[in-house]
């Protein structure tokens, strides 16, 4: 009973999911679900591309409390929408689909999700993105593919973040890759800083790369 | 009906909790809920607790999946029983009652908990726990408290980890004990790095003399 509910859920989350996807193709918006653990870099993550990619951006900012991370985007003279779930775990495509209508953003447009940080639950909730990235902070350790692998294997590319800490916390690069390539996602990686800026521009070429990619359908 | 579905499941899992502190006090036990993060430094402290306090001790290690933690403790001669589950963001009492039986504590024993790394869903479940920990990473950066204040609020000890990494990280000390502030909670906060073993002495003297006062029931 428990399970069949949980089911309904996601089934009813799906549906929205679709609807979303539809409003983005017919207004030629590219949707980003970004996901990590509470701390792992995911605003600095989203601050950084709406400095370096080109075109309009906005951003949906989901959070349990506070508009700490609205607060930051809309500094930068970016829409921004805030989330606050109160208490739960992770965002759901209706509440995506009422906020785009509320952006309003233009066509052709990218819109950033941060997602709630959270390396477990959001990944099972498909937002109707076209992309949906991990930043995984190198603080956490060396040993998260191993553990957390569910949501690493739902997603499109695996940001490395706070790499300038690696030598403090001695991050074993090796370990850490071998969990990727245990789920064969090596290929999925990029490694970067936001704080010292390390990576960060080949960060920013690839996802203008890949994004092309997406716009074109491919 | 589905926040109906939600109410049963905490209410059934409180039952249970319920059995694990009779259980436990039958016994003499003293159950320490280890919650944090990703990457928070959880096995960490359970590690250097299990060095630094006297009598007794077992661990129970959640994970999504893997056996890494469990590994460790092993490896330090401590009897522990590791519940992998699957995907579930949080652990649940009953898993914890079956757990207690395997291990089979003697009298008088402290048994450590390590929840899965998230810190939202299991501040909600009561596992039966004498004391609630909560392991918060520096390296997460200093608005945690702010962002998550639910789990916050639930736990009797907040120790901030990898206080280390707080002059690379640039952590703000002030915007961190403000956000424990709000939420009347400074007076639980320990700082520590197991990394370099600052304040881990001080830790390990807190938790002892807390331990003796639960245990005489005060």
């Amino acid at each position: 009973m428990q399970i069949k509910v949980i089911r309904d859920i996601l089934e009813k989350n799906d549906k929205s999911a679709e609807h979303v996807r539809r409003l983005c193709r017919e207004r030629g918006i590219t949707l980003i679900n970004v996901l990590g653990s509470p701390g792992a870099g995911k605003t600095s993550f989203i601050q950084s591309m709406l400095e370096h990619l080109p075109g309009k951006k906005y951003v949906i900012e989901g959070d349990i409390a506070s508009t700490i991370d609205a607060e930051k985007i809309a500094r930068m003279g970016v829409n921004v929408v805030q989330i606050n779930t109160g208490g739960a775990c992770h965002l759901i495509a209706d509440t995506i689909y009422d906020a785009l209508q509320q952006l309003t953003p233009e066509a052709g447009a990218i819109v950033f999700i941060e997602n709630i940080g959270n390396l477990v639950c959001p990944s099972s909730f498909d937002l109707g993105e076209s992309l949906r990235v991990l930043v995984s902070s190198a603080a956490e350790g060396d040993d998260k593919p191993h553990k957390y692998p569910t949501t690493f294997q739902t997603v499109d590319l695996i940001i490395l973040s706070k790499c300038d800490v690696k030598d403090v916390i001695g991050f074993n690069d090796g370990y850490y890759r071998q969990g990727l390539r245990m789920l064969d996602l090596e290929d999925k990686l990029l490694e970067v800083s936001f704080r010292t800026g390390a990576g960060e521009q080949e960060l920013a070429d690839y996802l203008t790369t890949k994004l092309a990619y997406i716009k074109k359908g491919l």
